[in-house]
């Protein structure tokens, strides 16, 4: 099959290779995959990953283990974190903290940027009809936007920000949306921002002047940059909550007594749940097309990751529209 | 009366100066109080407070306004935070995050390194009379041991450690084991941590080895270093909870990624009520004994405040004991 291949740590080629076969696992032809701010850090050299990267994908089963037999021809999407199902974390239902866990795309495992990708049945979920192949690929990203309310109880009428106005901030602004009307996007590009605008949020500039008085109660840090979380401790009122989304990795220099003396609470947030993210696309409450940038081939993979730095999402289509 | 006045900021001096009068607040003669890291951060120019210093003491009213005259002649001990009183912060009795707040010895506002400190009233505790003015002196510090209490559900058996074996860490590790009897004290002294064990708890270098499997629960970040945090993190189990204690003065290095990818909470936490940690005083349930070094007069602060940047606590005494 054809994939592109992270040949060694920040080169990415593509390359033909074998189909992916994993014990236990069922194999999904790969319909479409989008491009995600960890997978441009994977191109850096992140975490010393080599193998096929993706983790955004949807597709349809094309083969399964005898047990897992009904889901082959079933259109899906997956969960990423495999777990070792032995651990305490596995055993709790929460793979993703699994200290052996292998992450598709990620770590120890060959990801969806390739014709097929393999993922244990556990780990997928049907998509319904009326979700299309390019808002399917954003169930995984949104479903860790969805995290956020697994986390939190956000009162009504709370008021929150998001920092950043990539994908995954607004993704997070319209999942917060179903909770509180009061969601203001604080980005760096008016592109992005009249994007957000379009979908009905309110956006300002990210250095925009908060008074003291307008500070907010949930500030959500989806900038993917150092500076985030400073600027997050700057908005979010005393005894506020600050979420943390950024897996910027490299050091940020930042004062810690403010967290301490406006009693600050930061919590971090990873994966979250597919059917909650699922539902959300389904109703129409989170829209995802105005977010598409770009659709391409992964033989234009060069230029794909190159836009993907700058616009919101680059999706491969990897098999016709069927 | 006889204080210790910083003159410009990071300059302390011995002076004769007025009694303090402001309306509507009680004139307490101080008995006791005690040097804290924030007054060491004041004596290096922090947040450039000048005045006199000190909101760790124990003192008798002395005089009061009318509406409040039942308090004089009684042995108290004094909440910090002066609130404007019409904010909605105030209003909901949370004054100690009034934006426009005065602070007795940190900031607008005269402290107890004096002979006379003022409070209003409603700022004042009774002192039992089983607690005796050494122990007293440590009821504002505890307290802030005790806000972590209101913060958090600590599970019973909650494996738990304190980062930091000063004054701090020891009242922290002592609150805590009244909820679970798990505490772990991490710090870089042998001679405070043979207190801490000598309180009955468990210590241990800060940097001894923690393996994956035995990280803590939840961690208390009370080293007033700016490397705390950091560690904090290492030694924090993925879903656990770090609370920052440290108002640390500066910036720091550190990565935020181990937040998202542990989805770890960390909670800011400064000042808490005066009661509980009467009460824990007063049953015994924590001991401050062992933690006092020194009790010196104000005539001696050079040498008190240049020892309390090694020792756990040192005391002034203001008036002869009674």
């Amino acid at each position: 099959m054809r994939a592109l291949v992270v040949t060694t740590p920040g080169a990415l080629a593509l390359q033909y290779v074998p189909v992916p076969a994993r014990s236990g696992e069922c194999l999904v032809r790969v319909s479409m995959a989008g491009i995600c701010g960890t997978d441009l850090q994977i191109l850096q050299g992140y975490a010393g990953f080599t193998g096929i990267p993706g983790h955004e994908f949807v597709g349809v089963v094309e083969a399964a283990p005898d047990d897992d037999a009904a889901w082959i021809g079933r259109r899906v999407v997956g969960e990423i974190n495999i777990g070792c199902g032995l651990c305490e974390w596995c055993r709790n239902g929460e793979r993703e903290h699994c200290v052996s866990r292998s992450v598709v795309g990620i770590r120890g495992h060959d990801g969806a940027f390739a014709e097929f990708v393999t993922l244990p049945a556990a780990n997928l979920h049907d998509v319904p009809d009326n979700v299309d192949d390019e808002s399917a690929v954003f169930v995984e990203p949104l479903a860790a936007a969805c995290r956020i309310l697994v986390q939190l109880t956000i009162a009504e009428g709370a008021r929150a920000a998001v920092l950043g106005d990539g994908r995954m901030g607004l993704l997070v602004a319209q999942v917060i949306r179903t909770t509180t009307p009061n969601v203001t996007v604080l980005g760096r590009h008016e592109p992005k921002l009249a994007i957000a605008r379009s979908l009905g949020l309110t956006a300002a500039p990210s250095d925009a002047p908060i008074s003291s008085a307008s500070r907010f109660d949930l500030v959500v840090e989806a900038t993917g940059r150092p500076e985030g979380l400073r600027r997050a401790l700057e908005v979010v009122r005393p005894r506020g909550t600050i979420v943390l989304k950024s897996t910027f990795h490299g050091d940020s220099s930042m004062q810690s007594w403010p967290i301490v003396v406006d009693e600050v609470t930061i919590v971090g947030s990873r994966c979250g749940p597919f059917q909650p993210a699922i539902r959300l696309l389904a109703s129409g409450a989170v829209q995802v097309k105005p977010l598409i940038s770009r659709v391409m081939t992964m033989e234009r993979h060069g230029e794909a990751f190159d836009e993907a730095k700058r616009a919101l999402k680059v999706l491969f289509r990897m098999q016709p529209p069927g």
